[in-house]
């Protein structure tokens, strides 16, 4: 291959975010400046699949680039994403559809499992001297990757988990003796979870997170106190926390991916009926309360693709770390991860490096300090690092604090 | 009771809307202007409980009117709801209540329901020779009540819907065959269902609306023409249609309201992996396709209240029907519903009024020339219908028809 011919490829792997392409069309607008070096960038259609059965577009035609700017703005992975792990045969099939093309960086906008697959493909690239710059762009709407301050994705996701549970809560507010549990995303981690306290103060009154086990019985103890303290019960809990209830619940029955995930675990509304069921049980029989309204809901997929609620700051950092790996690339930087580095409160992160090993197989949690003493809500400092990722809030108040006036009659039973 | 010592109340009865609280401050504003002939006006906490217990406040207290700009663009009941269905004995102590405390003039907010409650207050008040001036004023994010153009809630229910269905269709269109099945609101009538078409051309490819018996075998065959056709299905269908499926498939198990309203059906995933389980069977078993990804979500509580997706035009429309309930009530008028009557494609709706025999207990369904031939999607005369209540949606686009560059190597098998 002649230095003059070197082209890149883009593979978009795993969940989809609302800033995904943002990064993509980072990667297209600083490699139009780098055309001394890279001729071209080639997309792949459907993640690894694309590469393998060499299904790439050409992303630098003209044609496309009258697209870039509206595509940046859309949510979703305008390219296609997959789930796949590469196996040997696979490897090696990328470096021959690579070298047919002429293909010598490789961006690799993904996850915890992206970055894995990035690592082995690297690790490979280096056995068999291939001459490949691969760096990954980190991307996750669960925030759980190590080595970066936050992960793009994951403040667009915030701020929709965030209004999703304020307009619940308003909802909730708006009965009388009313319970509430909403199942928000989030496998391993409760990032996603805890980021619904940014709809304000009490607002949800308890958040569960998988990095606490759930245990069932304080989980009823504690809604109790909340309807006991606030009239009402607004609840956000990781789907992950299922994993703490999976054994001898009936809760099983997921599909696995190809690196073991549960594929399943959102979409249905399984967790959040088993939740409402054991608060029912606990109020009607343990108590003795019925006349209570408790009810479930399950995001879903929503949470991380709805396109007027993308943070202006996530959209800005993913398309950062875009132009930045090809920089990178350009001057010789592979086998790395791009990350977030905080420089302070109300400073914009820096952009930083980091070896995908650090990555790969890991999962950031939260800090233990992220997370109040009865494992059920956020602390400040929590919020405190929320801060700079979010957009202030819609200004929204029922009545405060209404005061009855004079009653003039004697009771009623109805 | 004498002339200048008339007091108004204010009831909000049945599911909240995002601008539910535009009609109260509407009353309010108006109350003010019209203080000559009405002292104050007072809220009852959660609907008819708060009447039959003499839990009121007051709204028209200075403390409370600071409150009121806030109040307007806050989403959920602000005095709090209820679905009462009054009894006789119940009628009786409406009366002893709002004789004890002046009242004379109630603003009932709510949709069908609440409607048919005015209905029978409304009666007795006349029977009992009561001084009373009721006006009922429309609420409904179902969009189903008679003699009206469109029901305040809806537009801003539809915003939502439309936006979920954008995003649903992106992250759909993310993963290489996929079908993903969404339910939405609507018991009796597909009006929020339908508003999904907003979202765009062929976004989403299916809707299913309840005004059509809805038939497993032709839902399945539909969503295959959708694959076959767009390489992929995003379906929305009213959790209504589960009515039509409801008898021997296990999805029974709903709390009935006093109304006789299935009071569960939103809020769990049942019907979501019931469809789910018949698509997987159709492409697993009759097609022998496998891999294929099949998800399903139900949208749930927070389709009603999202605080930053309020449709301007369906906030004025709310505060102006809050602000004519006072004009005719100091005017007279009594027994009706506030109604909006269109004036064109481009003009804004007047307000008009209807007796409300012709709203209770009646369902407004979609006309058949809303609903496509095939009973799978909407016309463009619904679009049209819909288009004056609906503000523009977000510019978003996937890569346009992407052409696959030259393949060099031969297929890959995995």
């Amino acid at each position: 291959m002649t230095q003059d011919k070197i082209r890149g490829l883009v593979v978009q792997s795993g969940g989809p975010t609302a800033v995904i392409n943002q990064s993509l069309v980072g990667i297209l607008t600083s490699a139009q400046k780098h055309n001394a070096h890279l001729e071209t960038v080639y997309g792949a259609r459907f993640g690894l699949h694309g590469v393998l059965h060499e299904n790439l577009i050409d992303l630098s035609h003209r044609e496309t680039q009258d697209q870039w700017p509206t595509l940046a703005q859309t949510p979703g992975a305008a390219l296609g994403s997959a789930r796949i792990k590469p196996k040997a045969q696979d490897t090696k099939r990328l470096f021959q559809v690579m070298e047919a093309h002429k293909i010598q960086y490789l961006f690799y906008i993904g996850g915890n499992d992206s970055a894995e697959a990035a690592l082995l493909i690297g690790a490979e690239a280096t056995a068999n001297c291939y001459p490949l710059r691969i760096l990954h762009i980190p991307k996750t709407i669960d925030n759980d990757l190590m080595m970066t301050h936050h992960c793009p994705g994951y403040g667009s996701a915030a701020n929709v988990v965030a209004h999703f549970a304020l307009a619940d809560d308003l909802d909730n507010q708006s009965f009388q003796h009313s319970i509430k549990i909403n199942v928000c995303m989030g496998r391993h981690a409760g990032w996603l979870a805890a980021a619904s306290a940014w709809a304000g103060p009490h607002i949800p009154q308890l958040i569960y997170m998988p990095e606490i086990p759930f245990q069932l019985s304080k989980f009823v103890q504690d809604v109790q106190w909340s309807y006991e303290t606030y009239g009402r019960a607004t609840v956000v809990v990781a789907e992950g926390i299922a994993d703490h209830l999976i054994n001898g619940t009936g809760l099983g029955d997921q599909d696995m991916d190809e690196f073991g995930n549960p594929s399943r675990l959102s979409g249905t509304g399984k967790l959040g009926d088993y939740l409402v069921c054991a608060v029912e049980k606990h109020f009607h029989q343990t108590l003795n309360i019925r006349k209570l309204r408790i009810r479930s809901d399950t995001w879903g997929y929503i949470q991380r693709t709805l396109p007027n609620m993308v943070s202006t700051i996530d959209a800005n950092e993913a398309f950062r770390l875009g132009e930045a790996a090809v920089t990178h690339a350009v001057s010789g930087i592979s086998h790395k991860m791009l990350t977030l580095q905080s420089q302070g409160a109300d400073v914009p992160c820096d952009v930083g490096l980091c070896p995908l090993e650090d990555v790969a197989q890991k999962t950031r949690l939260m800090p233990r300090d992220f997370i109040n003493a009865l494992g059920n809500g956020v602390t400040p400092a929590f919020l405190d690092y929320l801060k700079p990722l979010m957009d202030p809030i819609t200004p929204v108040q029922m009545l405060k604090e209404p005061r009855l006036i004079q009653k003039k009659l004697p009771p009623y039973q109805r």
